[in-house]
């Protein structure tokens, strides 16, 4: 096991030449060591739970809420589980290697684009351990090492999983810094991660806003941020406004806490009466707040819905929780505008029968996910068929929206010649 | 005309705001505001060249170098040639609208993944002024509003473009801050510019390797670096040498001063005393300086070519014109080991006539581009037959290598439903 002692540039070294082992490897090769990691893990179960049981007992101590702590909690079914998805992984189709496009250049040349791993990525994130899991399979799947930095509320879980995960890379032959963790609790080592660019040629921040800022401003790596979605749903004056209900309270409340559930509700006057109301009632049914612009709270006067009236900047909120802001608005423009000024271009929708609008929404709203008549939560790689979600993207280079083995990959261009010089 | 008076912060919103009326242009519409450009600067050639004359003028005080004066220098066939590349790009395929891919989810929803503009570009460049134009063009092309900030050299040519392309599109009927110019030669603006991340997308520097290390270091937006290439060629054991001597004559000559030229040479030693006073002769006839390590110094000691020991760094540096690095080297897991080292991952190519150590060598070494008997000079977006080179990016997230007009682009996903709603 090889655990941080040295520096994090001995980290960065050692993950750089592991890369190139892993680049050199077949999917088969690949494939056996995730079937190590998974035994290790499903016959070291008690280590892990143990190591949890610590982080649980501690978190206890210092007060955390039962919802976090929930999350935080690993049982041995939910053990079980990550062992599965490590299985799961090596069943994915496996991008590296695949050529992108291929041809013959004028002058005879043969031109190949081919997938190929990133090298080393970083990961830094908060909280849940099953993280350190899906990313270190997503990883060796794609040939990539990486350094995770985890949450410090479960420091001795993930330190129990990496253990494991080394342990199977060994089984399978590989080298053990192919999955390495920054063990120092200090934060100032995720500054000096963010600044390795040396070695590591990604940086996945999976976390809050802030640490997505940070990344931002302190990162001289390439950065993937994401992950927050202020998110809209907008019902036109032609709608099947018994459907939006539905879609509504489905965006709203099927999982309040994510970052494609829904935001502000936009409707347009001609549909307000009509709607609101129902939609107060049902969204009422499940505890949710309402945030209110003047005229949806004359409509919603009589409602027994909880209403509040909309503070200037709630429509820049992310809610993630039981509330929601409504707006009315005069037209689709008004609904266009005030989702350019105010969405985070992750997931945004219309809810419409009027196929112009339809198309006229998709072209000018530019987020990550567009949706016509759909619930904005299927923003996410299993629901998009990716097979698994390394993050969601909500910048617009590289990868956008969720993000699968895919994004885990470059390419090369491979010139195959014959003594070919240029004139 | 609208250069800059304001500041850079309404320059980003100015530009944000044209980025949404490019973004839903026709491919016909965009078109026609290049031919309104280019039809601009044939009619309003003199403009450019009173300019230039003015730049040209101040270079000599300020004793710029002969070979930079003609970098910077406009004649009317230069100006001329600008219009036409202009019209050129309206000719290349537009990426824009195009489905990267479209399928039907379990669920019945259709999703698209549809190619889309980033939104606005900030392009920072050195010198030249046919950049301004060639960067315009292919913003424009893909929809995309750009910010531009170029070298003070050329400051007034730069204005007198960016007016005559301010004017075409005003006379398309476009907004005119679609292209705009940061003036001020303060250089605080760049550092600016390079935190407006609340309006810019992408930033793209074109100039020197200090230049892409201050964008690395001090962008909150996503940059693409690049440009820089220590390049080498390794001939194998097993190589056509008479090839090979006509191989590393055009890698090293046809063009030194840029990134895919010829930096080192590593030589196997089973290959050396019959190639490397072949390739001293050659080089000399071109007065390349020949910078060598013991072993290539000890084979070359009776050539009459310049030879000089080639220091501990000499590896490590990008020559831009007529000098070069040898090596001999064991093995190939010798050569590769060194490309490891001390490459950008820019070009580097193997000579064999073995097939094996060419798919190794392909495999293992990890460049934007990798070439087997070829010289490196091919790394071009012309070369490659991409139509335009936007820039040559050595970073490995949203494009490697030569950029095309596609790697100015984004995509959104869209859902198509009916009703639809996360179970």
């Amino acid at each position: 096991m090889q655990l941080v002692d040295s520096s994090l540039a001995e980290l960065g070294k050692a993950a750089k030449s592991a890369s190139r082992t892993l680049a050199a490897l077949t999917t088969e090769q690949k494939n056996a060591a995730l079937h190590a990691i998974a035994d290790a893990i499903e016959a070291n179960a008690d280590d892990v739970l143990k190591a949890n049981a610590l982080d649980i007992a501690d978190g206890k101590t210092r007060g955390l809420s039962d919802a976090l702590l929930d999350r935080l909690l690993l049982t041995p079914t939910r053990v079980a589980a990550l062992a599965h998805d490590v299985r799961n992984v090596s069943t994915l189709p496996d991008p590296v290697g695949t050529d992108i496009d291929q041809r013959t250049l004028p002058n005879g040349m043969e031109l190949i684009r081919r997938r190929v791993p990133i090298g080393v990525l970083g990961v830094i994130y908060e909280a849940r351990p099953n993280v350190t899991i899906d990313i270190a399979a997503l990883s060796l799947k794609t040939g990539n090492a990486v350094i995770l930095r985890g949450g410090s509320e479960t420091l001795r879980s993930n330190l129990a999983l990496v253990a494991l995960i080394q342990q199977g890379l060994a089984t399978a032959g590989l080298p053990a810094t192919a999955v390495q963790y920054i063990e120092n609790p200090d934060r100032a080592l995720v500054a000096e991660l963010l600044r390795l660019d040396d070695y590591v040629d990604m940086i996945i921040p999976r976390g809050g806003a802030g640490l997505h800022r940070l990344c931002k401003e302190q990162s001289t790596i390439p950065v993937i941020t994401g992950g927050i979605g202020i998110c809209h749903i907008y019902v036109d004056a032609e709608a099947d406004l018994t459907r939006a209900v539905d879609i509504i309270e489905n965006a709203k409340v099927q999982r309040p806490s994510v970052c494609n559930a829904l935001d502000t509700l936009l409707v347009h006057k001609a549909a307000a009466v009509a709607l609101l109301p129902n939609v107060a009632a049902r969204l009422a049914t499940h505890g949710v707040e309402l945030h209110v612009d003047g005229r949806s709270h004359e409509i919603l006067r009589d409602s027994t819905a909880p209403l509040i009236p909309a503070a200037p900047d709630d429509f820049d909120k992310e809610w993630l929780g039981l509330t929601m802001g409504i707006k009315v608005v005069d037209n689709m423009e008004e609904a266009i505008a005030h989702i350019h000024a105010h969405s985070t271009e992750h997931s945004d929708s219309i809810l419409t029968t009027n196929t112009h609008h339809a198309e006229r929404f998709v072209r000018e709203v530019n987020s990550a996910a567009v949706y016509v008549n759909a619930s904005t939560r299927f923003t996410d790689g299993s629901q998009f068929g990716l097979g698994a979600e390394v993050a969601v993207s909500t910048q617009k280079l590289h990868a956008r929206g969720p993000m699968g083995l895919e994004a885990l990959t470059t390419y090369k261009w491979i010139g195959l010649g014959a003594g070919h010089v240029r004139e």
